[in-house]
C-alpha cells in the first residue's frame, strides 16, 4: 500500500529541510498526526494555543535560518496564530503553515467550523495554495517550502483538505533548489547614489536591518563607517541583531518619534540597507509620521532584510576597499547591582549575567528601558525584537529559538501585559525541557499605554475610570503561580539582589525558569 | 469645544443601547479610552486578550439579547479575537466590533502594525465599514449598531482611524429603529409543506434551533408535538436553550455521526425551525456528511435562528390550534453523588446542585458526556453551547454572560484543553467580581482527539510519539495554581464528595470560583 497524503507531505517537508513542526492539531489534521510515527526526522512540538505555534515558528526560523512548519486546524486555528504570523511577516521570517481543512465533499456542507480560511491565510502569506489532489500533494508541499525559502524568505501557507491527507496514491516532491540572495535584490542606482553620498563628506547615516545586523554584513558596516565616517544606526525593531563584546555598538532607532527625530537630526543622506524608510510606529496629532529629516536624501540600496548583508558588502567594496575597521569592543560587563529593583538595576543584572552565546528574545516594552546600554559590553549574544508590534510574541518566540538552538541559553525579557497573551508557551518549554529563562517584568500595568495616552494628547485624571483600563493591578496577577501552574520553576524577585540570585540559579539549572522581576512602572 | 469623534462614537452606541464594551485597547484607541470618562452609561470591561473580549461579547449578547461592543487594536488585535467571533457568527449573535486603525495619513506609511484589517474583518462580519470622516462618524456608528441588531442579528465591524476618533466636529447619530422578526423571514412554502407533513401521520421530526429553543417558541413546539405526535430534537450546538423543570425535555442531535443517524432513523419528514439542515461536524472516510435520512423530505420553515420562535408559533397556529400540551416536567434533581469522580458522577453533582436561574456555559467536550441526562430535571436554567466549534469559548462567554446577568449564577462547564486557549478570562471575572463558577474537567488530554483519531481511521500504537500530541499530561497543568494566579479562588476535587463540597462552597460565596474536577478521560 502506498503512503497516505499525510505521509507524503511530512516526507516532502523533511526532504526539504523542514523537520520541526509546531502543532495544534484538530480532527481534520489527525492523519497528519498519525503520519508522524513514520517520519522520525520530524520533531513535532505541541503547543496549547496556535499563537504559541506561530510565534515559535518565527523564533525558530530567525535562529535556524530555515523554516519550521506549523500544523493548524482550519480557519479558526489559523486565525488564532495570525498575530504572530504578522510579526513573522514583518521580520521577513520563513514559515510553512500546514492548515488542515474539511474534506473536499464536506466543505460545501457549511459545517460549523467552516470559514473563509483562504482569506485568513491571504492576510499574512506571500503564497497560499490549496492542495486538491493527493497525486499533486508532494509537488505542492515542495513548492510551499520553496516559497517560504524565497529569497526573500516569506510565509507560505498550504491548505490541506482532510481527504487529501488520508488518501493514498501520491509521491513525495523533490526539494526545490534554494536560490541564494543575489545582486539582483539590490537597487543598482541606490548603490551608486549611496556610494556617492558616502564619498561626499556630508553627514550620512546607514540604517541597518535584516542580515545587515549580523556576521559579514555587520563587519562590512564597520568598514564603511571607518572609511567614510558614516554613522551606523539599526532599525527600531530588528529581526535579529548580533551584539555584545566583539561586535560594534550600534544604537537602534528610538521608538518615540521625537527621540528618533533627534537621532536623525543633521543627517543629509539616509542609506537604507536591509531596512525600510523609517516611520513612527503610530500617528500622533500634529506630528509627522515620516522620520526622514527634511531635506535629507534617501538612498535605498535594499529594503529587503535578507539582502542587507550583501548590500553592505557591496557598498563596502565600493567605499571601504582595504579599510581595517580596527578593534571591536571589549567584554565590559557591569557589576551586579544591589538594592532597589527598577528597570535600571534589572537591566544591569541582565547585562552582568547574560551568558555567552545567549539568544535574547526581547518583548520588554517599557520595562526594557534599562537593557540596551549596559548590554553593549555583555558577552556576545543575538537580540531578537518584536518586529511587527503584535504583542504576545516573546514567550512563543523564545520557545522556538530554544528548539532551534538547543545548545544556547535563551533569555526572554518579557513585559507582563504582553506575556498574558501567550503565557501558554511556558508549558511547551517545560514539556520540551527547553533552556529558556523568562525574566518577566511585573509592573502591574500596560505602562506603554500610559505613555501613549500622553503622546496622543488624551489626558485623564488619576482617578479616571478610563485610566483603570491601563492597569493590571486589580487583581494583581501572580506570575509565580501562573508559571508554576504551567510546570516551570518560578520565583519572584523584589530586590536587585534577589534578581541576581534568581538569574544565577536559573543559569545553573537545566530547563526553563521564570523569574518575576517586580519593578515600578516606568510611566507612573 | 465640540466632542471628539471618540465621544461621539461612544455616545451614539450608548443611545442605541450598546452600553457594554469588552476592551483590549492599544495606542490607536487611546482617545476612545479617554472618552469613557465622559460617558458614564458605558461599562468598559478590560480583558487580557482579544479572544476573551470577543467571546465575552458573544456570551453577553446571547443573554442580554442586545449587542455589546468590543474595542480592539488594529488588524492583529482583531485577528486575536477572530475565533470567538466565528463562534458568534455561527450562533447568530449580534456584536459591534470597534476596531481602531492607524490615522489616515499614517496608514500609507506601512508602519509595523499595518495589515489588511478590512480582510480580517470580512471573514466574520455581515457588515464592515471604515469611517473616514468625523462628521459622518455618528451616523456610521448608528448604522453599525443597526447592522448588528438585524434582524437577523449579526456581526458588524466599524473601523475607526485614530485621527477620526481624535478629531472634533461630529455629531451623534440617532438610534435606528430595530425591525422586529417578522413573517417575511419565514419560508411560506416550507411552512405549508411542513404543516402537511405534520398532518400526514408519517414520522416527523422538528429540528429546533435559535429562538425555537426558548420561551414562546418552546411552548409552541410542545403544542405541535402534542397535537401531531411529531418528535422534537434540538440542533447539535444551540445558541441558547431553556432547560430543566418546567420545560420540555428535548434531546440534542448527537455529535458523533452514527449516533445522530440513529436518532434520525425512521424520520420521513424533517422540519427545520431555526436550524440548518443537519450535517456532521467533520467529514470521515467512507461516511456521509449529510445527516438527512435517505428518502426523508426536508421542510425548511426557516434556517434563521432568530426566526425560530416565530416559525414555531406560526406552525402551531396551523396544526395545533387549541391544543393544550399538558403539564411540563417536574423538578427532579438527582441526589448528590459520592465516591469516585468520573464524568458521570460529575454530571450528577452538577445536576443536583445547579442553582435556579443558572446560565450554563458548556464547553465540556468529552467530559460533558454525563451532563445532559441528569440536568433535564434540574432547576430551570439556560444552556449555551459552542456553536462554531472554535475552542477557547467557554471562559470568555461565561464572563460575558455574567456581565449581562449580574443577578444570575453562571456555571461554566469547561474542558481543560479548550480552557487553555483563553484562561485569561478568569482574571476579568475576578476584576469584575462576577458570579461565575468554572467547573474545569481536568482529564489531562485532548480526549476528543483520541476519539476523532479512531473516527478518521488513523490508528496509533499506545507508545506512539504521535499519540503524545494528544496528551496534556507532561507536565500536568496545575489549574489550581493557574486559577489562583489569575486571582480566582481555586480548589481541586478528586472525589465526587469533594466536588459536591466545592460546588456548595462556590455557590455560597460571591464572586468567581474555579473548581478543578479531576476525572479520567472518557477515551483512554
Amino acid at each position: 500500500m502506498s503512503e497516505t497524503g499525510a505521509a507524503v507531505l511530512l516526507g516532502t517537508l523533511a526532504d526539504a529541510g523542514v523537520t520541526t513542526c509546531f502543532a495544534n492539531p484538530g480532527t481534520s489534521e489527525m492523519h497528519l498526526v498519525a503520519a508522524l510515527d513514520a517520519e522520525p526526522r520530524t520533531h513535532a512540538v505541541l503547543t496549547l494555543f496556535e499563537g504559541v505555534a506561530t510565534g515559535a515558528a518565527d523564533g525558530y526560523a530567525r535562529m535556524a535560518e530555515r523554516p519550521a512548519a506549523t500544523l493548524l486546524h482550519l480557519g479558526p486555528g489559523l486565525a488564532n496564530g495570525l498575530a504572530n504570523l504578522h510579526n513573522a511577516r514583518r521580520a521577513g521570517t520563513p514559515v510553512v503553515n500546514v492548515v488542515g481543512d474539511h474534506a473536499r465533499d464536506h466543505k460545501p456542507l457549511d459545517a460549523p467550523l467552516e470559514s473563509d480560511v483562504d482569506a485568513i491565510a491571504g492576510v499574512v502569506s506571500a503564497r497560499v495554495h490549496r492542495s486538491t489532489d493527493v497525486a499533486r500533494l508532494g509537488e505542492d508541499a515542495a513548492d510551499a517550502v520553496a516559497a517560504a525559502y524565497g529569497p526573500p524568505p516569506a510565509i507560505s501557507t498550504l491548505l490541506v483538505p482532510a481527504d487529501v491527507a488520508w488518501s493514498t496514491g501520491g509521491e513525495r516532491g523533490a526539494p526545490r533548489p534554494v536560490a541564494p540572495v543575489g545582486r539582483g535584490m539590490l537597487d543598482a542606482d541606490g548603490l551608486e547614489s549611496a556610494a556617492k553620498a558616502l564619498w561626499s563628506g556630508e553627514p550620512c547615516t546607514l540604517l541597518l536591518g535584516g542580515a545587515g545586523l549580523r556576521g559579514e554584513g555587520l563587519r562590512a558596516a564597520r568598514r564603511i563607517a571607518a572609511a567614510t565616517g558614516a554613522r551606523l544606526l539599526a532599525e527600531c525593531f530588528p529581526t535579529r541583531m548580533e551584539r555584545g563584546a566583539g561586535r560594534p555598538a550600534i544604537d537602534r532607532l528610538a521608538y518615540p518619534g521625537d527621540a528618533a527625530r533627534a537621532q536623525l537630526d543633521g543627517t543629509r543622506h539616509l542609506v537604507l540597507v536591509g531596512a525600510r524608510s523609517p516611520v513612527t510606529f503610530f500617528g500622533y496629532p500634529g506630528k509627522e509620521g515620516d522620520l526622514v529629516p527634511a531635506g535629507a536624501a534617501v538612498h535605498g540600496v535594499t529594503e529587503t532584510g535578507a539582502a542587507g548583508g550583501l548590500a553592505l558588502e557591496a557598498l563596502a567594496d565600493l567605499v571601504a576597499s582595504g579599510t581595517d575597521p580596527g578593534p571591536t569592543a571589549d567584554l565590559e560587563r557591569p557589576g551586579v547591582p544591589t538594592g532597589e529593583l527598577t528597570v535600571w538595576t534589572a537591566g544591569q543584572a541582565v547585562a552582568a549575567l547574560l551568558p555567552e552565546g545567549a539568544v535574547v528574545v526581547d518583548e520588554s516594552i517599557t520595562a526594557g528601558a534599562g537593557l540596551a546600554r549596559p548590554t553593549v559590553g555583555s558577552a556576545p549574544h543575538d537580540w531578537l525584537t518584536l518586529t511587527g508590534g503584535a504583542i504576545g510574541w516573546g514567550p512563543p518566540a523564545a520557545t522556538g529559538a530554544a528548539v532551534a538552538c538547543p545548545d544556547r541559553p535563551v533569555w526572554n525579557l518579557q513585559a507582563d501585559g504582553s506575556a498574558m497573551y501567550t503565557l501558554q508557551a511556558l508549558w511547551t518549554q517545560a514539556r520540551e525541557g527547553l533552556d529558556v529563562t523568562t525574566v518577566l517584568f511585573d509592573n502591574g500595568a500596560y505602562a506603554i499605554l500610559r505613555a501613549e495616552l500622553l503622546g496622543v494628547g488624551a489626558e485623564l485624571a488619576a482617578d479616571s475610570p478610563a485610566r483603570a483600563l491601563l492597569d493590571l493591578g486589580s487583581p494583581r496577577l501572580d506570575f509565580v503561580a501562573l508559571g508554576t501552574g504551567m510546570g516551570v520553576p518560578s520565583v519572584r524577585a523584589q530586590t536587585a539582589d534577589e534578581l541576581v540570585d534568581a538569574l544565577r540559579r536559573a543559569a545553573a539549572e537545566p530547563g526553563p525558569h521564570l523569574v518575576v522581576a517586580q519593578v515600578p512602572p516606568l510611566v507612573p
